[in-house]
């Protein structure tokens, strides 16, 4: 069993030592604490997520999955506040003993943190310290970057007669958890791909910044994290069933009734979900469009508190989709 | 089960408003990351931490030394850069299914935040942000403080020729453990509570900026964190196993033998290692005196590489305790 630090150090240290030159850290991994001098003018946003087996990802997920997503969902609350990513802690929790050789763990801990890796660098993001300990299997992120003072998108600034609106597509995590489930292994598959390899909008965010006149992730699912905007922003809300942006290949695997369901409730997606003055979608879509990515109005805030759809579905018998929890559904 | 939000708010939230109010935190815990306006100045120093139980800590610890010792962990990391602290992130990770109803739960987390906060209070650190999820108890924690630029303690400093000393005592950590493995509950003796209710060093790291050349946490045992310290500041060290401050009635509860051994390899002291001109040693003692904590001279780095007894005792004797891993030695 290797020790914390040769661990940290054969498999992590080599993208840390890069961050640690290109990002002014003053010391990274190794000493008791990290270094940081942070930069005037800028607000830091911090955010921590813990993902666990069993609860966030299946036991038999693919190691570099487990790795990405694990930083992705940090990341995703850092696009919520229109934050750029700098810096980034792993606090990894592992029983060697659940492999059958040292093989075993050093091919799992490769393949780890080659996901991990690969998304840090993608968002210029330094693994800057972090911590091993002995456990079932989870992973604690820390997240810092930063936002100019007074340009952060925050859940409470939303405003009746305010359009909604979601980047990409919805009901992607929860189609490809069901397609998990039913044994399907394949990662390029969209779905999947959409589940366990989940894009941070951090660009998004940042492009928002200025137009959004509140924002969150959508990790609970849409009409969740939707009451959680509605709660901080005192607004209601109605919803367009009909212009929710489905993600590819949802209807078709699993019917139509359960891919609503699945974009409304499922949560895992990852997504933005905005609020922003009618007078400025079109600028936010252009921007977004300049990302590559969409951004779809899909209903509006209220005077009035509560939730509703605008063809009278009665959105209360969308509920109870239930999140991974180790057992098939 | 309560859902996350209701569990922040309810138990963590009140000490999180004062933090916020007090220490310059735009926005806390209930958005999607919290933003901070750090310091001119100032560099951060970062520490993440994560507590196991049947790892770090007995399953069967009270819940006010759990959430009193996770904090205490992390905020160590602090003390032995020379840093102070100010603000923190939980991250709880509970199986509510391990409690036999909702008040069992209501209890356990009511001493758990009570013991969080206590130590926060005494050290003004700001809950500023945290994540609940479900599986097997494990507490993350991620703590940030400032130190002056140029001022941290590192590891890395130490020459040789420089004493070496430690605050406080040494083996209580270990004595505890042992005394906690017969079935002693009583958290007053001075032992159970070194063991169970850890002090960081906080002000003593302050104090010693200027005079310590290195320094480090004792969380690994005396050796090994010497250990780490001659190898970052690439000296050897020479011992004085006589001058080694043991912990009050260690010698009592354990023997003269095994009282050394829990000194040297026992770990989980949270006491400072520090290296020092020999010059400095009478003004280091003096500003730790008035903090009420001694600090003893217990060797001296040289240039030869190893680690050695001035009265030649075979050091490497002294190898192989055991942490704590649930289960009784």
């Amino acid at each position: 069993m290797l020790a914390e630090f040769d661990l940290i150090r054969r498999y992590f240290m080599s993208s840390q030592e890069a961050a640690t030159a290109s990002n002014g850290v003053t010391l990274g991994c190794g000493d008791d604490a990290t270094l940081l001098l942070p930069p005037a003018g800028q607000q830091l946003a911090v955010s921590v997520d813990t993902s666990v087996v069993n609860v966030h990802f299946p036991h038999d997920a693919p190691a570099f999955a487990v790795g990405h997503r694990a930083l992705a969902v940090a990341l995703s609350d850092l696009a919520a506040m229109g934050a750029t990513s700098r810096w980034c802690w792993m606090a990894l929790t592992l029983d060697q003993r659940e492999f059958a050789d040292d093989e075993a763990t050093h091919a799992w801990l490769t393949d780890y943190a080659r996901g991990f890796h690969a998304l840090n660098q993608q968002h210029a993001t330094g693994l800057v310290g972090g911590d091993v300990t002995s456990g079932a299997l989870s992973i604690g992120v820390t997240v810092m970057g930063e936002v100019p003072v007074g340009e952060a998108l925050t859940r409470s600034g939303a405003q009746a007669g305010d359009v909604i609106a979601v980047t990409g597509a919805l009901g992607g995590g929860a189609g490809g958890l069901a397609l998990w489930q039913r044994g399907e292994r394949d990662l390029s598959h969209p779905l999947l791909s959409r589940y366990l390899l989940p894009q941070p909008r951090l660009a998004a965010g940042v492009a928002l910044r200025g137009l959004a006149t509140a924002a969150l992730d959508i990790s609970d699912g849409l009409l969740a994290d939707l009451g959680h905007l509605r709660e901080a922003s005192q607004v209601g809300a109605v919803l367009d069933l009909d212009a929710l942006p489905l993600a590819d290949g949802l209807e078709d695997a699993l019917g139509r009734n359960a891919a609503l369901q699945a974009a409304l409730c499922g949560g895992d997606d990852y997504e933005l979900l905005v609020t922003l003055s009618a007078d400025n979608v079109s600028e936010a879509q252009q921007r977004l469009a300049a990302l590559g990515l969409s951004l779809t109005v899909i209903g509006r805030c209220r005077r009035t508190l509560g939730v509703s759809a605008t063809d009278k579905t009665d959105i209360s018998g969308y509920v109870g989709w239930q999140h991974f929890s180790g057992e098939a559904p």
